[in-house]
């Protein structure tokens, strides 16, 4: 459920209906996770967020506002997720971008979802969405306000059993989860998918390709994860979480994942990964 | 300027930050002119709403209730602009959509831009955006929230001498406007570009292709642009706008354009067209 929420510093729970955010998907997000007031992959989030605003020619958010506020919003939680949302503000009707820019900056305040420890033993279960991305290099890795195509990725099952989606770009390679980044162990190599096209580049992701610096960037098709020898998901919310199937196709955490979740559990993430 | 808005049937000017409008992009919209009190293509703006819902799997709106809001927030105005935005309403944190959605319904009106005689007279410059469209037939023609592209676009030019920017898709197809549709005359035929892969099926376009039914929906590329007898825009608030240029290539309105702005001035729309 959600704690507190900051708009531009100040408690409220509304922003205006010109905001541009609501008006076109105008802006970039961030979901944080903090544990005991402190956010181990902060300094990625405020990158990305940083590089977000420079290719969207957003005004850089100052970010010790941002982290004195990510505070205010997850104090008392022991464990919490901290949405910051910046908008470009508000606008005459119409697509041109103001000169001058005002960001709306929205700091709210959820807790932690809460993961079974099976999850990170045993693994998720996950299915191939129908839905497919659209490549468009001027959007691409960025975590944006335009997200239908992960809505409409996400709606396509209600079972609770399977927790993620994988989805393929128009061209059939396969891209990512609805809400996490995907990585095989394809003969003894850690890859993941190139996300120049499509695909939101994940702070987690960003995390593991500094942690294994032999792994490898590539395209990659259905039939490679099909005969991966591990596949798992990255998340900076749910950390690392192994696939135990995908439709048919059954894998079992080995050591690669064993390997990055105890990266995990050194980086000040919860044990609950154990 | 902005005047009235209603939210839900209630006048406010903010939403929760909560909605799924403003958090994904997850909702449509339709901008409609109404000249003194009255919308010459109401009708098919709440034709593409509905279509458009049905394919989000948003509520359906009741259009009974958008007519009186509509009529509530352009009183007063002998020009009006009538923005309507249907979102998904309040979510938790995550892409699943609700199982039972409450939509948000933003009702606003705003005085209708002036525009010069000049422009229907002479017609407007048009430059090639470098922006390219994704393809994603799953929200092809719709006017939803996710409009990343078209700022993108616009933010291209600001010299005010260019009324407006021509996009292709990835491909090199010509798809559009960055806030128009396009039609060209090509042996002395009416073409306009296929939407089945991206681009908004705009609602004067629509209503073009009701009224010339020999009128054909094909692909263009920007050299079919460049070899046309006549070129215009379409705009549901504009109405029909000839292009005069679109960088060095000059046009002049020709029969086309002048019988299809009569047809306009004849549904109701003003004079300012002659």
């Amino acid at each position: 459920m959600a704690g507190r929420v900051l708009v531009n510093g100040v408690s409220a729970t509304t922003v205006s209906v010109f905001d541009r955010g609501l008006s076109y998907g105008d802006g970039l997000f961030e979901t944080i996770r903090f544990v005991q007031g402190a956010a181990p992959l902060w300094l990625r989030h405020m990158e990305r967020l940083g590089d977000g605003c420079r290719r969207l020619r957003l005004p850089p958010p100052d970010v010790a506002t941002l982290l004195s506020e990510a505070g205010i919003v997850a104090k008392g939680m022991d464990q919490a997720v901290v949405r910051i949302t910046i908008t470009r503000g508000m606008g005459e009707r119409g697509y041109a971008p103001p000169s001058s820019p005002v960001a709306t900056r929205i700091v709210a305040g959820f807790e932690a979802p809460g993961m079974s420890g099976d999850v990170y033993t045993s693994g998720l279960r996950a299915r191939w969405c129908e839905t497919r991305l659209a490549p468009q290099p001027l959007l691409a890795g960025l975590k944006h306000l335009n997200r239908l195509e992960q809505v409409l990725a996400r709606a396509e099952w209600s079972d609770p059993s399977v927790g993620e989606g994988l989805v393929c770009d128009i061209d059939g390679h396969v891209i990512s989860g609805t809400m996490t980044n995907l990585f095989a162990v394809l003969d003894d190599h850690l890859v993941t998918p190139a996300l120049d096209r499509c695909g939101v580049a994940g702070v987690a992701r960003a995390e593991i390709l500094a942690t294994v610096p032999d792994a490898r960037v590539i395209p990659l098709c259905p039939e490679d994860i099909e005969g991966a020898s591990e596949v798992f998901l990255s998340s900076s919310v749910r950390g690392i979480l192994p696939v135990q199937a995908v439709g048919d196709t059954v894998y079992g955490p080995g050591p690669v994942i064993r390997a990055l979740q105890q990266h995990w559990r050194g980086l000040g993430f919860p044990m609950e990964q154990a």
